[in-house]
């Protein structure tokens, strides 16, 4: 995690809690001005998130259970950073995991902060192109048994954003940053 | 913040944390092959967002200072709903309190979430239209002390979405969202 910036000075830093998925921090901070106040900081590892497109141009999604928000939603196949581990490196695991599907090539499409108000995260997306099947299939964790996937048309999955049908931001961001390549005249 | 969904079955939830933007819960679960784990859940609000666009195809852009990251980033003006709030008053008041500007017109473009896998967080994004300068300026709040305005024409801001400089989420999706409205015919 980043030192704190200049502009803000940490007066302390507290390590509330050590989690699964994120690590929760409360810093005592001052304003230029004097005055003091705290500023929560969940620490996330980052992960990495993968536009798995097969050659007649549809997207391999993946529908599964997110618990805090009480619902199934549809996804790209992503996953958490291992302690440094290179973000092409985590999409590809994630992507045979998840899907049981191989990426002949990942292109990096962007990366980007989900909710840099309170919290550190870095997702990096890729597109992944020539795509076989892992002779192994899925290697879904026990965790995971909730998922399933769904192959759809990109076409059809840009129209699902339209309607507020995907509500994920890596997914939003990943499936029209495709769709924008795609304008600008990308080869998809 | 929903009830836990039926697939797990929730055996205690703990709150561990009430902040400034989220609480922390941890919640011990059961699969249905009766291994118990953990979920930790951040409670965020939720918030709304704008893209605010002025007649000359401008989109108004707030540079602050984000501590999680220790960087300055460009985004869309936003902020957290107050209890009970609907995300457009929201929107509205957020776009006034810091840029100074007033929307005559705010048209719903997605909600999404930010995280699903930790966070409830839902943001809710608008098209602003029909800009004019408030009365009174801007009402920055003392925590707001980083923030300044960057007005970038539309056709730039998607090129820094593209070069990588830009890296909000909510930011990458109003943007890229209103440029594929403009792609599919719809008046900016």
């Amino acid at each position: 995690m980043p030192d704190a910036p200049m502009e803000l000075k940490q007066l302390s830093r507290t390590r509330l809690y050590t989690g699964r998925i994120i690590d929760l921090y409360v810093d005592e901070v001052e304003y230029p001005s004097g005055t003091k106040t705290v500023r929560e900081v969940a620490h996330h590892p980052g992960g990495a998130a993968v536009v798995p497109l097969t050659d007649d141009g549809r997207v391999i999604l993946v529908d599964q259970l997110r618990y805090p928000i009480s619902r199934h939603i549809l996804e790209l196949p992503a996953g958490k950073l291992a302690p440094g581990e290179d973000p092409v490196h985590c999409a590809a695991r994630e992507l045979e995991e998840e899907t049981g599907w191989i990426a002949g090539s990942l292109t990096k499409l962007c990366a980007f902060h989900t909710s840099p108000g309170f919290c550190d995260e870095v997702l990096h997306i890729f597109r992944g192109g020539n795509l076989r099947l892992s002779p192994g299939g899925h290697k879904r964790e026990e965790g995971e048994f909730t998922m399933s996937l769904r192959i759809v048309p990109l076409q059809e999955v840009l129209k699902m954003i339209d309607r507020g049908d995907i509500t994920d931001a890596k997914t939003i961001i990943g499936l029209l940053l495709v769709a924008r390549g795609e304008h600008l005249g990308e080869r998809v």
